[in-house]
This record gives structure tokens, sequence and C-alpha cells, in this order.
């Protein structure tokens, strides 16, 4: 399989006009903060000063996972396919975020424990009902964990919009995310390991044992990809193949909470440069996320205590990504509302 | 001058009828955050479950500072006046952010040192152009402070929706607002003054011991409404008479950075309840702020390094306002989706 080439995104020279055209606007220099280098890092993206938000679209995977049946979630599995069934309904939160925000929202089956037949609005990309049981053996074969991977890549190469958010839902995949966090950047379990959809002080321990156990057993895994297909979900590779191409494709990538961060980690060993493309929606409630990101230099727009995944995140801070658009396209400048500059 | 009364929000069956709505909702118990939080806000202040944003409308008030004779500001006192302009031509980053939120904006000269005409768009009520220099007498007369309370409580009165931001202009605001800050919450003078629109550290210090200087002075003031008078603006002080009105009116109060807080620490000294109507919209990146806030207790949405003032963080919170009433509204139960709840 061919890993999508991905382009770092500095131009000096765009840069600096980058810079004059957001210094040049009506206000005190610097004085809208972060939505200032966001508006940057747009221009950068597209390679121009005329920054535009076209058609975004949040991609909500869904997949199980075996390790559930070592008892790391506080919730059943079957709640996985009940809430691809309610997202198919508007019934979630991500539905609410994403109407509310004019964001076109794609429900693609991964790999759910679960026959939904033929349903209107499900795409259906389902590599298997679930991983395997990572406790005792990997949870995907390499030839599903590239199946996967492609077929995130198709999805984003026929998205017509340039900004794609990313959102998940699959019972036991903060257990997932949690092990490719300590597998990939080192860090102690104990850090990447959090509540999920909400452990008890002891569910999380156990939690904990289960991922240690795991690492163990399957001690001589370390490519970032064989360190996918062992630990990972058929979500989280899915993501980790629509960002890869989602960047080649210069689109902006709204990254949502620990999950889709844990997939990126991913992504990002394969092609450093997917940072450029990155904006970080959310600081996630959930454990090792502050800890994620802070291991990838990454500073999120949002900091809401929200652990809820299916990409919640990503389309609450589309409306900032909109305002970083709007102000370098529509604000006046000095010169052109005839305002003084600064005297001193 | 009638202060107007405001009743508390506190209802412990409705606070109990709105955490059931919530914990109902298909996500894990308290995984929305803050959003949750906000919702339950929303709810006490209208009295309801079914909370709704109706016609959200930004006040911009505009006022001109005697103090700037001082050498206080980075920008010239024009710039006022000139960003009235601005405003009324839809140029400047309120205009952007109120028209993406699809939010009223009424700019309102307070008390600006420009003979505007009668413009369409512009909603006159100058109490004087301009304050005096309160480095030398009082800023405002008693009356004048009376009138400009007056004439925001007018204003909110006459307004249609249930949410009323706040925002400002006016060059030397910020070195009223540090004085009124200093003065109201004790805070040393170092830890209340900052760049406003830019000054060097030289300029701080200078700005500082102008305010010091003053302080001084006018040592015998302690009354909220005496040191509003001495030491505040004529966009202050109505913003003042606007929130406390607001409040009265049970609306929510939508609080911007360094300048409306001080306006609303005034009210607060007067009607502390009006703490229950505020969403506190971000921290400032101007330095007295993040302590301001503090010291009453709020916790904001954004942390974007904003420090431009005109309403600019009210705006870009709303779309948060949105979600939390869109979510309370629109999201399906446990029970309605069929969806299992946690077994643990």
């Amino acid at each position: 399989m061919l890993i999508p080439s991905i382009a770092p995104v500095a131009n000096a020279a765009l840069s600096e006009s980058l810079a004059n055209a957001i210094n040049n606007k009506t206000k005190p220099l610097g004085s809208l903060g972060r939505l200032e280098s966001l508006a940057a890092q747009l221009g950068l993206i597209q390679g121009t000063t005329q920054v535009r938000i076209d058609q975004p679209a949040i991609l909500v995977f869904a997949g199980d996972h075996g390790v559930v049946a070592e008892g790391v979630s506080a919730y059943p599995q079957d709640v996985t396919w009940q809430m691809v069934e309610n997202f198919l309904s508007n019934g979630a939160a991500i539905n609410v975020f994403a109407r509310q925000n004019n964001c076109a929202l794609h429900v693609v089956d991964a790999g759910v424990n679960h026959h939904f037949g033929t349903r209107t609005g499900l795409v259906d990309r389902k590599v298997a009902p679930g991983t395997r049981n990572f406790a005792r053996t990997a949870a995907m074969s390499p030839e599903q964990c590239a199946t996967a991977l492609q077929h995130g890549m198709d999805l984003v190469r026929d998205l017509p919009g340039n900004v794609v958010g990313f959102g998940e839902m699959g019972i036991g995949n903060t257990t997932a995310a949690a092990a490719l966090m300590h597998k990939l950047t080192g860090q102690a379990l104990a850090r990447c390991v959090g509540a999920g959809t909400g452990l008890s002080r002891d569910g999380i321990l156990h939690k904990e044992q289960v991922i240690a156990a795991a690492v163990a057993h399957h001690a001589q895994v370390r490519e970032p990809l064989d360190v996918l297909a062992t630990f990972g979900g058929f979500e989280i590779a899915m993501m980790t193949g629509a960002m890869l191409k989602a960047a080649e494709l210069r689109k902006v990538l709204l990254i949502d909470g620990f999950i889709v961060t844990s997939a990126l980690l991913v992504a990002a060993r394969l092609q450093p440069a997917i940072f450029d493309y990155c904006v970080f929606s959310h600081t996630s409630g959930e454990h090792g996320h502050a800890l994620l990101l802070d291991q990838l230099g990454a500073r999120p727009l949002l900091d809401l205590g929200l652990r809820l995944g299916e990409g919640t995140g990503s389309a609450l801070a589309l409306p900032l990504l909109h305002a970083a658009a709007n102000f370098l396209n529509e604000m006046a400048t000095f010169a052109s509302a005839q305002v003084s500059e600064r005297s001193a």
C-alpha cells in the first residue's frame, strides 16, 4: 500500500503576505490572538491570502473492539451499533452540532459488530465485525489494517470540500488509543489510560493492567503500522488513512479528542508534515489527551472538558475556523477605513 | 435613580429537572463538560428545561476619555470615532463576527468626542463629547453618570431578544477599567494595568503612574457609583446600566473582555445576583483580565488570546451558547433512542 506523500506548507513569501494582510486590518497588532495564527495557517494550507472554508464535512468512523471481552468499558458493546443508529436518526450530539454549523456528516461503519443491512446514510466500509481481542492476539491482520487505511483514503478522495473533521464511535476504543499512545510516545501507561465513558478508579486500574499485559505479550511490535494493527481499531486505522489522504490533498484536518488524536499520532509517525494541516479543536477531559497533545506540540482551540468523541469537538471548533477566514476576507484595512495607525 | 432589582436564579426543583434532562441524553454522564453547566444555567435563567436563544444582540458602546491627555494610549483619540465609522461601514472585526453568527449589532455613541450628525445605524446617546481627565478632576459629574446608567437601562428595555452581548470602543478605556478594578477589588495597580492597544513597557509604567496619582488625588472616593463617576467612561457606565436592566429582565448577559468586565464589576457591587445571568465569553490577553475574572469567580468559555474589545469575544462565544441550548433541546435520550445505559 502506498502511503500518501505530504508536502510541508512552509512558504516564506506567502507567510509575509499573510502577515501583512492580517496586520493591516483595523485592529491593534496581534489582537485577534489565536485567530490570527489560524488564518495564517489556512492561507499556507490553501496557498493563498484569499482563504475559504468550502463544504466542511465530518466523518464519524465506528468500530468495535475485541478487547472489551476483558471488561475495559463502562458500557456494553451493543452501544456502538445503537449509537450508529442514533447518528442515522439524527439524535446524537454530533448530529446536533453538525447541523448547527452547516457541516456535512458522514457515518462510516468501519467494523461494527452488527449487521445493519443497507441503510440510507450509512457508509458501509466494514472490514470485519470488530477487531480481535489484543490481550490475546493482534487486533487486526496486516491485510485488514491495510484495507482500513485504504478505505479511509478513498473516502476522503471522494469528498468535495476543503475541511475534514474527524470523529469516532467505538466501545473500548480509549483502550486501543491508550495502547497506541504508550507504544508510540513511550509515555508511562498510567499517563495514557483514563476513564473512557466513565470507569471507576478500580476500572481504570484494571484497564491499565489489561493493556500492560498485552504490551508485554506483543513486545516485539515497534513499527507504526504494526503497532496500529496490533492494538488499534478499524475506525482508528480508517481515520489514519483518511487523515493522510486529506493532508495530501491540502485539506484542513479538524482533530477531535483522544482517539482521533491517537489516529493522527500513527499518521504523523509515517508523515510528520501532516501537522501543518491539522487544527486541534479541543483538549478532551479524557486523561491522556492533554499529554498526547503536548507530545505532539499541539495547542487546541477549545478547552471545555468535553469527553464525548463523535467529532463533537471538531464541530464546535468549526465556527472559529470560519471566524479566522472571515476576518481575513472581510475586515477593512486601516487604509480602506481611513483609521489612524498607532502613534507610538 | 432606581437601580434594577435582580432575583437570584436558584431553584432546586428546576435544577433537578435540568440535571435529569441533561443526564438522560445519549452520552456518557458529564461528557459535554462546560456545555452542560451552560445549558443548566440557561434553564435556570429562563425558568424552563425548554431553553431558547432568541434574537441575540450585541451592544457596542463607544466613548472617549479625557485621561488620554496624559499619554496613556498607543493610538490617537480620533481612532474612537474612526472605528465607530468603521462599525457603521461593516468593516470591523465585530461586524464580521456578528454577521457570521446571525447576531444583531447596535452601535451606541455613549460619549464620543466627535459630531457624527444623524447617521443610520448609530444610536445617539451621547452624554458629552468625552469624559474629563480623571488625573485632574472626576471623569463625570454624578448627573452625567446617572444619565449614562439610565440610557443603558432604557436601551436594554427596548431590545427584543433574550441574550445581550456587550462590547465597547474607546481609546483610553483600559486606563479607566484598570482604575475601576484597582479601586473596587483592592488589587495592586501593577496587576490591573496592561498594554491596552499596544503600549511599550515604559508606556505601561507611565500609565500606571498616571492612575496611581489620580487614585491618590481622589482618595476619598469609595462607593461603587462614585468610583464609576470618578474613573469610568460614558461607555462603561452605560454598559453597567444596560447589564443591570438585562439581568432584571432575565436575559443572558454575554460578557466580553477587560473593559466590559470592569463595567460588570461595578454592577455586581450594586447587585451581586447579576452573576447568575452572566456567561463569560473569554479570557482576554489584556494583562488585568485573568485576575479580574478570578476575583469574580468567573470561568470563561474561550481563551484565544483576544484583546480587541468591540464585543468580539461575546460574538465568538455565541455558537457555544447555541450548542448548549441545542443539545438540550434536540438530542435523543437513552430511552427514545433505545441505547443501553451503563452496565457498571
